[in-house]
């Protein structure tokens, strides 16, 4: 349940509130396409701008809609009362698991973010990732800190950031990163354009916004790195360097897989919670020519 | 009512709840103390941490044990139908003006943010106090995009971050923002430490994190300012030097507050909101030994 493909949705907003048949239709396209898994409110999800009765109702309808495809539900919050309030709303939607990534106002330490982890997994039966995600959080996990956290019960995986480009460094990492993990926990790779070399350095399992999106495309990336030759993964996601290139000048993968979305009639336009106005019509053009170059609509 | 010392109280819990009670004596001593206005619910007031119905209860009872002091309402959230939220409570609770920084989880654009600040400007009559404050929105403002914002109606001020250490840079970068501004809007600073010497560049107002626990220590840094000695409210920061020393060494400003307020007995024990753990014991004893020192009591 914590490897292969988890496809992280866009939470699709209309009028300043959840699109929640543009919603649904992306959970059902998800299971449909067989994906490993589905993450509700993932940063792509944007679930740190929903209200709590909001994400309780994105994670009824996720479960609602993917079938046998187990969910799991972001919880991240900056207090932690809210997180725990958001833990019950997720069990009582039947999510699978639940995602945490230490969001901050106030820098943290790592006791403050230890200690948020001890209260979450002390509050549910659920196994609990651990969402490492420095570009929005702003939290940096050092791999001890991993090492202290995975030690907690329920702790099933690890969402790390993209590994070292070279392959050597990213081995590297990896073997430090496993020395501190018990056997139980996954690793799990994010950063998309990434995600190739992250399966080819061995993680379990790979934490993806394009799958949310573009499942069929991340499968075929997944099923070549799975292929038995460790290059071919590598292959298939370079192949998309026209969008990686475009994660990397539009300011990031959300406001990319926002525009694609829409593009593909997904979702309506204008998806993305305010303030973030989402791309200019100059981008979603180049977006729209990159997208269809790479016949990405599956 | 956007110069002078605007004083920021923190917003103390108990059981993760507010410490209502406590939160009255503080502001309370604020107006004692004859501040020249409030800032409610800013970073050092936890604003980010609050619930809608949280924060319109702690702008209420800001403004009711304020006496005749101006309060102003700290209104950030992600999501700017949320900010909209915080504005209207903040009206319905007699706020003087709000503060809004542009909190971030995605990374915005300039844009983004100019037109956050239009959608709060074109839904209030209150004046808006620009809070640029990087270290915990992780937004940069350029001096640029401090212009566009103050052309929108009820612009007041802007809250700036510490200038350069060196006297000369600080009034450079003085005169460029002054160059971007019309003349009603004033520049405040922040960042304790250096409020003096931004005071000293000709800064209007100072927004002060001690000044909402320590009023008197931070008017009279604020009195030698302007006694017409330019280097007096110098000495008189400096002479907290080792307070600042804590600011810096102890993870910032907030936690070194909130346990000096504990140490004083102005609030009780963790009255920061969880994950926060606040200081260690060693550090708190540390934190102690230099309040009683300094004599900072009040």
């Amino acid at each position: 349940m914590f490897t292969g493909l988890s496809a992280f949705p866009l939470t699709p907003f209309v009028d300043d509130a959840v699109d929640e048949s543009a919603y649904a239709g992306l959970i059902e396209r998800l299971a449909a396409a067989g994906v490993d898994s589905i993450t509700a409110l993932g940063s792509t999800g944007s679930y740190a701008y929903l209200g709590p009765e909001e994400r309780a109702r994105v994670a009824r309808l996720a479960v609602a809609h993917a079938g046998t495809t187990p969910v799991h539900v972001g919880v991240g919050a900056l207090r932690t009362s809210h997180v725990l309030d958001h833990v019950r709303s997720a069990e009582a939607a039947g999510a699978a698991g639940v995602l945490l990534a230490p969001m901050t106002y106030q820098p943290l330490t790592d006791d403050d973010v230890f200690e948020l982890f001890a209260a979450v997994t002390g509050a549910t039966q659920l196994p609990v990732i651990v969402y490492d995600n420095p570009g929005t959080t702003h939290f940096a996990f050092s791999t001890e800190l991993y090492g202290r956290i995975a030690q907690l019960p329920r702790i099933a995986s690890v969402k790390i950031p993209a590994l070292p480009a070279d392959a050597a460094a990213a081995a590297d990492r990896m073997a430090r990163i496993r020395a501190v993990l018990p056997e139980h926990v996954t690793v799990g790779i994010s950063g998309d354009a990434f995600a190739a070399a992250g399966l080819a350095a061995g993680c379990d399992a790979w934490y993806s916004v394009i799958a949310g999106t573009l499942p069929q495309t991340a499968l075929r990336i997944l099923r070549a790195a799975r292929s038995g030759d460790a290059e071919a993964g590598i292959r298939e996601s370079d192949a998309l360097q026209p969008l990686w290139r475009l994660f990397s000048t539009m300011g990031g993968s959300l406001r990319v897989t926002a525009a694609i979305a829409e593009h593909l009639g997904l979702v309506r336009r204008g998806s993305l919670p305010l303030p973030i106005l989402g791309l200019t019509e100059a981008q979603r053009a180049e977006v729209a020519r990159v997208a269809d170059e790479l016949g990405l609509d599956g």
